[in-house]
């Protein structure tokens, strides 16, 4: 198994934006679209073995946490828009204190950040450009933190100064997205 | 320079394909956004040296090729509904005969997919499941060839029988987007 944590600073936390305006109304929210696709999708097929844990931290009402199983999840398609409804169905299916299926095999609850590293601290491995260079993926079960378009600010490097694991994958800051898909091209080769 | 070309089989040729169903009416025009950011962005920047060639080959009028240099290009954004608005600008401005810059740094014409290859077949690379698996990439200047969801008929298959490079990235079959972000990878580390 292998877990992205996405941070998405900015991400609308209510449902009430517009599938027409991702980037804008939604808070960036066409970059978590980018990372389900890019974690839970191959050609004509879903990677079975991963788990998403989208961070949303915008406006209204943070902490959102929505989880996406790849052995479970179903109705989920390449595209940005048909990602953004999962995710929308996902808000609106929201209740306090709980952790609710909305469709199957997306979960949304109102986990902090903070909980969900803590919950995975010694799976943790931080993306991070001035990390190391692994020639293998560190761990067998890895947990990846990644940040958005802002990165992570003070706090959340605080909670992260005790990771172990601190990978660099390519001398260019890249898309959130981009990373995800070069860390399953390494792990993919590895296991082949 | 580096380009990327890829056959879109079932793209929509015609500007009147809708920015809300992307995958239907526009024949899987998503999967050219996402090549598009794939190919040609970085975090909070534009690769230069990057030439993106979607060659569209759905109805009503086939073919019409969208080419995108990085180092022209402007108004560019991560999301699949800005670049879609891009590209129904590109069919809009068609004009037959002829190869019309509708904004900067787009170009769009009726260049055939064969075409294309022949311009370029000295650089091309294709990457095929089937192909050699390259520590490096073969050149310096390569042009990639990429299938879409369908991959390549006979007649494209026939076309491209005498490229020398048939190059493998992954064990798995991938997104033609992610292809073309493990290719960027491989490079930007050679040139790092």
């Amino acid at each position: 198994m292998i877990t992205f944590i996405i941070k998405a600073n900015k991400a609308r936390t209510s449902p009430d934006f517009l599938l027409k305006d991702l980037p804008g109304s939604g808070g960036r929210m066409d970059i978590l679209c980018n990372c389900v696709e890019s974690a839970l999708l191959v050609s004509h097929g879903i990677r079975t073995d991963v788990e998403v844990i989208l961070c949303l931290s915008g406006p209204p009402s943070p902490p959102r946490c929505i989880r996406m199983l790849g052995d479970r999840i179903k109705h989920l398609s390449p595209d940005e828009r048909s990602t953004a409804i999962l995710i929308k169905k996902a808000l609106i299916a929201y209740r306090p204190g709980d952790e609710v299926e909305s469709t199957p095999g997306i979960f949304v609850s109102d986990r902090s950040f903070e909980a969900v590293l803590m919950d995975n601290y010694e799976r943790l491995v931080l993306l991070d450009e001035n990390g190391e260079e692994y020639s293998k993926i560190p761990l067998n079960d890895p947990c990846f933190v990644i940040g958005d378009h802002l990165g992570f600010d003070e706090g959340d490097l605080e909670l992260m100064k005790e990771i172990k694991y601190r990978m660099t994958i390519s001398p260019k800051v890249l898309h959130a997205s981009h990373c995800i898909v070069i860390v399953h091209n390494m792990r993919d080769k590895e296991l082949d």
